[in-house]
């Protein structure tokens, strides 16, 4: 047990994730011991009042810094094509291919029957609101490829049926770069299920 | 990239020892979306102003919130015997066997050649400053197993043999719990050289 203030910084640090124990004890004495350590921490401190004010976007539920995130507010995305994922980090994934210029709509979560989420639990409402207009001509479902994200984009795509909207699903397949043999029974189905016409 | 705040809370995180990029996200994510994180965040910024306060013990250099730490105060514990380690965190782990109760002084470091540390880096002289008063009768050397913490030790022995003090050093040798085909030919070496008499 180190003296008071060090033991609480300490304390603080162990409950979050991916940091244990040991971390914590690395991570504090760099504060207190390393040159500039003092100005990390006070970076850190102020990083993590200003973020107290972080919001979620009125319309796509997305992270915000006002009441529309800064995709919303882009006048250059195209609103007639919807991205629908289940977190932020997908939404941010996404971005980073930097191929996709539509918007998102972000559901707070994916159905799971063991964790007691359900449809109501996500921002399903709000979705349907915005399709109201006929403005939206896609919806793309980009929920992660797992049991979760499948029992999600199946609601969803049953769902949207009754709205006259074309629904989508991202590919499932082999990734790339990957090797064929390492790949695991299912994602070697769905590649097969979703394998494309070369030539004819 | 996150919007602004978020951003900036995981720039600040990425710096961190054992904190990588992925981790910071993870981080900075569960501040925001988790429940309690908003609770978190704020324990982990206050906790983080307060630990600017933290100062050294002007006795022997350990971490203290105050003038002396937490040892020095102690009546309690034994001023004639001194136990010398590296850095905060050995007193820490020499504190968690609950077995000593002397005092230490904590050297801000070792010897290291190749890091540019020399013995005028580490507080050596202050050490010699408590040994004047003769009130000291034993110096255990407790310097990482290491060549750092080595080259340290032999210099510290050859220096207060001119004090006239009793100098020892902890004890090299096979961990307890470990097999002895995995200890590594110089802990074999240490055991070996260091080996007890159990009867004659």
């Amino acid at each position: 047990m180190y003296e008071g203030p060090v033991q609480d910084l300490i304390d603080a640090l162990c409950p979050l994730p991916s940091i244990g124990p040991r971390s914590a004890n690395r991570i504090a004495l760099h504060f207190i011991l390393r040159e500039g350590g003092k100005e990390d921490a006070e970076r850190l401190a102020s990083a993590l009042m200003a973020v107290q004010s972080v919001q979620f976007c009125e319309r796509c539920h997305n992270i915000a810094a006002d009441n529309l995130c800064r995709i919303c507010k882009d006048e250059r995305r195209d609103r007639a094509v919807i991205c629908v994922v289940g977190q932020p980090k997908d939404l941010i994934a996404i971005e980073r291919i930097r191929d996709y210029r539509g918007t998102y709509h972000v559901l707070g979560g994916l159905i799971s029957p063991i964790e007691g989420v359900g449809p109501d639990d996500l921002h399903i409402r709000s979705l349907l609101a915005r399709l109201t207009d006929g403005e939206v001509t896609e919806v793309i479902l980009a929920t992660d490829p797992n049991l979760e994200g499948q029992a999600t984009a199946t609601y969803l795509a049953r769902l949207l049926k009754t709205v006259g909207v074309k629904v989508t699903q991202l590919a499932s397949g082999l990734p790339v770069g990957g090797d064929l043999d390492y790949a695991d029974e299912l994602t070697l189905g769905r590649a097969f299920e979703g394998r494309r016409v070369l030539s004819t």
